[in-house]
């Protein structure tokens, strides 16, 4: 036996790897299985929905639009114009008052869902945010919590009477819980994902789940149970996905405070496009446990998922962080690390070195983000800030590796499910099964081999970090503002920290695009066919008025430090 | 496109697979090369080793056996007749004593340097237990350690001129770093792997590399380039593996305390055979880059490796636990959790709730082994524990886990290096080529699958303690004492607690085996093959007077909560 009759590992050169032209999927949908089994628990699943909406909330018809997927309507006016006083003031409070106003008796929970429930039910009418709605056993539970805090004059826990959204895609004890899979409308869990379990048991209230796109691998929100999500700041664009309920809900604040998912973006995408906040924890300090994808029987731990919170400030997500690392999930959930939360000062600016992502070297950002960054930099250096410029590291080969990990086992599990209930394919759902491997998917010592890889290009993050004396990356989210349904493809400003597992905040840079100065570069040529293809998506006129998103990047299991971060950018960046 | 055309992930029942029938490895070593290329490459290394032993220091030839590798000679007993008083004292010295002394003042670097040079000499005289031997660099060391403390009055660090032993494994740099494969002599790293890199920069002093197996695979000694290492209580038995030259160094005293590691009970098996105490820590909290194996362009994160110290007391690998913690290393190695260390009060017996393994369930300990855990028993309820009995938990199937998720690349990077080199097989090298999925590997659907079920019994685990309200169990860490050479394989009792990631603390129980009342059990009926081989190697005789060690188990990332009980639970071991 010599060296010669053994196989050996592969050799990946990640660089010359084009999963953009990865060929497509050789996978079909069903039409006949589709209509045949599928079509009525479609319409069920619809008329449920549609028959829990209280109509006496809805906004009048003369305030709304007849076609809100196309031209240019903001929903998040329409709110302050239809509510009642008491009900507005309610629903413009974060959840930091809320609970502060609940556990000090100055509110009720039922007063404050109340409030929410109207709202929400102008939320989903115009941007079709809601999956389920669960009015009735909200005000049951907040009634029940208010029986308490009358009786013994205390809150069951710090989040007591506070109204979460939830991302559909979390386990839902007794419901329906499909993930965006029509085959899963058959799938009614027993038990509740575990981090709801935990906020409910610090004293949530849950009402509403959210929309998300199928298979919950867009960037957008198109499914084929209940269509398509809008967004709240411009109806005809996308929320961003895959949490795209829980973007559009919590920009029209018909949620204070919602739970995402994000293994490539998904939390990212919606805070930035809907202009709120966002937290995309490093993976092991939240449970994912009955929040997952297809998968049922498998795990990759190639591109870790994570959890986590959008609100509409910073402050909120610090709460939810806080009472979530407080409450020990380490004791529910065996995965993860047992790091409690830090309470830690807020940093002055000259504290803080921040390195700007202009580009990263792979698509060039559209005119408003690049004018944001710009815009960034200038004030950050005058809020006293020590601000370089982050040289891009392997981005392209990032991407490789995160869509080839991603697509390890050949898209199986969600092709089994596709091919269970033979729906269409939205176009995205083509794209992001033909991107990495695609059907072919890994062997295990090219699946061993990528891991190395990205262990490798952890640690030479962590080493730029140093070398760089840098405490935070502020990069665009996504190459532009919020896109047109069906087409935002390119992930690698957000997957890329995915991949490294990073602490991320989205956060509203307070900027938002416009027409008469973001103006296409025609003459711009495209470095490559990502780029190609993003760069066409932009169209000023579309764009106009849209928010820009950042987003703040630190190093992993920094969430204290982000949080904080974040809130003294945002400052500098809004003042 | 119908269900029927795509394939399915496979469904493994893990209580049918016998990996202790798995076929044989096909590969086979190659005599003439090794021979050719590698023997002289061998005595060259050696030479070097031989010629590093300063014979000044040896123990008289009266003193010693001609073979110590038949009968009944302990080793521990020497150098208590050959040191001088001072060399004496200052080795029997703990570490934590040693750092206080060195920061007063009331003694130096060197000296403590040059009394563990003169003891480590005589240990490795009995135990073999070095590779390679590093005194004059550990000396130049040292007198730099004491001329700064001289110039500034202050330590570099809280390790301040504390002597090290590092198993081989870790990456030395500038020097060859084999890991206990022939094919590895050619191997000479740039860098120190992390985790003596961040001792080093706290103050440690390396000084001795010590021995391990053949592949760092068994629970045993023996390898092709040194030959093998010792049982420091009784050398002609197994010092254990894969950190054996630890466990007879630690027990010798000729290193107050040393780095080892553990993947599937090899920091544990050695600290347990030679009557030390060894951490095997949760993966997440200690470096293992530049630890590693064979495997140098993979990575396999079936089953975790895990570096850890090995001493002579709990406040020893306390002292190193918190000093490397507080080091933040996982600014270092991004691949850690950012956890700090906790200090903690220590509990009183009546807090705690301590769960005995008296059987696994696959195999039933040896009759020493048995008595302890009946000693333990009767002495932990005196002392005031709340005592439950542990009933195991799918212990059977936890091992055919770890076996499958171990050999997952069909032991390719192994075999490749043994390929280079054409080295023989130690009979526990075959024997570990062979268990779980042998040569064939698994591929990438089914690792996922095994992943996935590894997550399922690790919250089953995580389930049981807290519905069973334990604390900590308290196990037998292998069936047996230690061993005859080339025998140990069963490793249930240890490397369950791998599989499982938990926070593990291997402690000398006070007893020993005796061959008066540890009588064979002639009539037991073996369950299995498992039990009928590892019964099969008890030995009245030989096992007499060897250190029985039991070993504390603690949830994932409780090694603060560990170490105290286990300090706790010692003490009444002994009391």
């Amino acid at each position: 036996m010599t060296v010669a009759n053994l196989a050996k590992f592969p050799s990946i050169d990640h660089s010359k790897e084009d999963q953009w032209a990865a060929s497509a999927t050789t996978f079909k949908p069903n039409p006949e299985l589709f209509e045949e089994k599928w079509a009525g628990k479609i319409k069920a699943y619809n008329d449920t929905l549609e028959a829990a909406i209280p109509k006496e909330y809805l906004a009048p018809a003369d305030l709304v639009p007849k076609d809100l997927d196309s031209g240019h309507f903001n929903a998040t006016l329409i709110p302050p114009k239809v509510l009642d006083p008491e009900t507005l003031a309610i629903t413009e409070l974060t959840a930091v008052e809320i609970v502060s106003k609940i556990a000090s008796g100055e509110l009720t929970s039922v007063a404050v869902l109340t409030a929410f429930i109207k709202r929400c039910t102008i939320a989903h009418q115009l941007t079709h945010c809601a999956m389920e709605i669960l009015f009735d056993e909200g005000l049951k539970r907040a009634a029940e919590l208010d029986d308490h805090f009358t009786k013994t004059g205390k809150t069951i826990g710090p989040l007591h009477g506070l109204p979460i959204s939830l991302k559909e895609q979390h386990d839902y004890a007794g419901h329906i819980t499909h993930r965006g899979y029509v085959a899963l409308l058959d799938n009614i869990p027993d038990a509740m994902a575990i981090t709801p379990q935990i906020l409910y048991e610090q004293g949530a209230v849950f009402y509403v789940r959210t929309t998300e796109p199928q298979s919950l691998m867009h960037p957008d929100s198109v499914n084929f149970i209940t269509g398509r999500g809008r967004n709240a700041v411009k109806t005809s664009m996308s929320p961003g996905g895959s949490s795209s309920g829980e973007g559009s809900i919590i920009a029209m604040k018909g949620s204070p405070i919602g739970l995402g998912s994000d293994i490539g973006g998904s939390i990212r995408f919606p805070a930035a496009f809907n202009g709120v906040w966002g937290i995309k924890p490093t993976s092991l300090r939240l449970s994912g446990v009955g929040s997952s994808g297809a998968a049922e029987t498998t795990v990759n731990f190639g591109v870790m998922p994570t959890v986590g919170p959008l609100a509409n400030s910073v402050e909120d997500l610090e709460l939810f962080m806080k009472v979530y690392a407080d409450s020990k999930p380490w004791l529910k959930d065996q995965s993860l690390a047992a790091i409690p939360w830090r309470e830690i000062p807020e940093p002055k600016p000259s504290d803080l070195t921040i390195a700007l992502v202009f580009d990263d070297g792979v698509v060039k950002p559209h005119p408003p983000n690049i004018r944001a960054m710009a815009e960034a930099e200038k004030k950050l250096k005058a809020a006293g800030f020590n601000v370089i410029t982050w040289e891009p590291h392997r981005v392209h080969e990032a991407v490789e590796i995160t869509n080839s990990l991603f697509s390890a086992d050949g898209n199986l599990a969600a092709k089994l499910k596709f091919a269970e209930s033979g729906e269409p394919l939205a176009p995205l759902t083509e794209y992001f099964l033909s991107v990495g491997r695609g059907d072919e998917g890994l062997n295990m010592l090219e699946y061993m081999t990528y891991i190395k890889d990205r262990e490798v290009l952890r640690q030479q993050y962590l080493t730029l970090f140093n070398e760089r004396k840098v405490d935070f990356i502020l990069t665009p989210t996504y190459v532009g503002v919020a896109p047109k349904p069906h087409t935002p493809k390119y992930w690698g400003y957000t997957s890329l920290w995915n991949i490294l597992d990073a602490s991320c905040v989205t956060l509203p840079s307070g900027l938002f695009a416009d027409k008469t100065i973001d103006l296409r570069d025609d003459t711009y040529k495209p470095r490559n066919k990502y780029e190609e293809y993003e760069y066409g998506l932009y169209d000023a006129e579309y764009a106009d008025g849209l928010p820009i998103g950042l987003t703040v990047v630190g190093r992993r299991y920094t969430e204290e430090e982000c949080l904080k971060a974040s809130k003294v950018i945002h400052g500098a960046l809004t003042a």
